[in-house]
């Protein structure tokens, strides 16, 4: 099931507020979902991920398909019980994966053979198989089989004839996709993903074709794919706001704290990145003020928080009920436990990160409740800019 | 400070439950320390720490000493704010890792001179310099410097001789350490080291002569040094019981569940070792019933906890004042965990051994009480032996 209200929307851009009830629970819009590849949000606690307000989170099905197995996953009646995490879940088709195995798969319109990169079996992958993974799965969120059109073929800039054969191959296994879910009953929601590269015209057509087909929800898929920014954003202008005003909008992949504000401002309602937890893993993090990588040598000594608005357990710790603390690190801290290597820096920095991002998009929503996105959005521009 | 008060004896062994109170807390004995090398205990957040009951952690004075170095330290006023823990700290003098830096040191009866293995500045260790890191670190626990006596020297079983030879010079350095205690007014307590070797005799004399000088506690040093078994428990037979009955006794870097039991018994009121973090991470996991190795097959599918009679986060999860719950994981998705890679793997098999051991001697501690502590190691042996 799938129920999408919108609550409120912005008079100056198409951003809107809104709420996504699936079957796993109540999403706010808009949201930034985090990525938990193999049934995990890498480097952080399922309990942590729930105190800094995730609502759902993402699960890679060609992952999981490959380990633990869809056996282990079938014995759990799906992800939510395998990973204990009893909120809603969104599962990407297993595409994107099957394509980056390069040289080890066939494409043919009726699916990809591949090795498996796990054991050397022979694999088939198709919109019949996606779905049938997914349902397996049972994520609150099922994304049609599409190939993610690249941004370079070959070695040249992707053409438009080619982006259009990839959109149109993309566009019949969207209906493949469809059939498919419908026929294993599966009864959570379906979204299709608008492919098209580069090419505004070939976005509006594959757009045109999936409304016909009355999906449930919507992405944008084929973006934050190597292209310059400049492209991305005429992507991000173009397609959101094109698409079915009371369905939920997903922009598949995107992006960077400024990408997201952009999005929201471009009509989209869902985000997902593994750039805050593979920023933080790397040491670079995000703050209200600019970025701030903790290897540089001027934090050894600093005192102070990464970012003093920030409330995350890193930042600020907490205060439990009988009002004993615990948390809150200092920049010489995290620098220390980075340069000696110890766990516990990228477990700090990953909840710092993620928090940054979930909190980003809960200062959006109370904006866009308040009719203030506008200023928001000006704030938001000079604060990052001002540095950190 | 240091204040020890023995509450409770068993009538059949030496084992005895005690308080030791120290500047930054209370600390109920026997207790297992975990290990914080770099100012983090490895892979647990201090959060989870607190939650599992660690009352004290360990903290590495070589290792701190290198890395961030003691300027930070100092301007962070000791490890306690750098490292947010608020609870006692015991610091090790950094001997032991002095000595395994092997052809990198000279060893002369003023101190040692060696190498740093981070940039290679030609350093030097002496008792007074031991006591004035730890004297920085504000440690509520500071250990002498020592030479722990090895179970080989150059390529044989250390001979009686020069077991003596390397007990006597940690013996004059115990008098150098407290000398220099004393000039800096550190305000907490310092234990001196039992050495001696595999040497009843020599560990005898040592322990004389240091009980003699009057320290607030004692530690039983040199052992788990890769001596078989039965020698270990040859020395924790005869020493601990031999010290001071109202001071409190620590037996350093031991060691199995086993041992920490038969220690107890022996009459000692503190242990750390690092096996519970390190081998969470190798995937060895402690339980009531015996240890278990996660990276086995046939827990590929297993849908049950670790042990289902511990109530650690792992095993059972936690439930919120809020009636929400969180936790509770599965062998088949901690083997999945470790299968991938994923750091929570380490992460929460790093809670539920430190728990164990926590747990361990929290059941200990309370058999004590009620004088039951006999039935309480029958019952751990049995249980122990059954098989997980």
């Amino acid at each position: 099931m799938l129920k999408f209200d919108v609550l409120a929307k912005d008079t100056s851009s198409h951003a809107r507020r809104g709420t996504l009830t699936l079957n796993h629970g109540v999403v706010q819009t808009p949201i930034f979902m985090p990525v938990g590849t193999y049934g995990t949000v890498k480097g952080v606690m399922p309990r942590s991920l729930e105190e800094m307000g995730a609502q759902i989170i993402l699960g890679n099905t060609f992952h999981l398909w490959m380990r633990p197995g869809l056996d282990v996953m079938q014995s759990f009646g799906g992800l939510h019980d395998f990973e204990r995490w009893n909120k809603p879940i969104l599962t990407d088709s297993g595409g994107f994966q099957v394509w980056s195995l390069g040289a080890m798969r066939k494409i043919t319109e009726e699916g990809v053979t591949f090795a498996s990169p796990v054991n050397g079996d022979k694999l088939f992958m198709s919109p019949e198989v996606s779905m049938q993974i997914q349902t397996t799965l049972n994520s609150d969120i099922v994304m049609q089989l599409d190939e993610c059109t690249p941004y370079e073929t070959k070695g040249h800039l992707t053409t438009e004839a080619e982006a259009r054969k990839s959109m149109e191959m993309s566009r019949r296994w969207a209906v493949r996709s469809k059939d498919e879910f419908a026929r294993l009953e599966n009864p959570n929601a379906l979204f299709g993903i608008v492919q098209g590269g580069m090419f505004t015209n070939l976005r509006q057509e594959s757009l045109d074709a999936l409304v016909e087909m009355n999906f449930p929800g919507y992405a944008v898929g084929g973006v934050s794919v190597g292209e310059p920014k400049d492209q991305m954003l005429e992507i991000m202008a173009h397609t959101p706001h094109r698409l079915p005003e009371h369905k939920p909008r997903y922009l598949m992949g995107v992006g960077t704290p400024e990408d997201l504000v952009q999005g929201v401002a471009d009509g989209v309602d869902m985000f997902d990145c593994v750039m805050p937890t593979r920023n933080a893993r790397n040491g670079t993090l995000f703050t209200r003020f600019g970025d701030l990588k903790i290897r540089n040598a001027r934090h050894k000594a600093d005192h102070g928080p990464l970012d003093s608005t920030c409330t995350c357990y890193t930042c600020a710790g907490h205060t439990r009920p009988d009002g004993t603390s615990s948390g809150g690190f200092s920049r010489a801290y995290l620098h220390h436990l980075d340069r000696c290597g110890e766990m516990l820096g990228p477990m700090l920095t990953t909840v710092h990160n993620l928090h940054y991002y979930l909190n980003l998009m809960r200062e959006v929503r109370e904006a866009l409740e308040v009719g203030q996105f506008g200023a928001f959005r000006a704030k938001f521009k000079e604060d990052r800019a001002r540095g950190v």
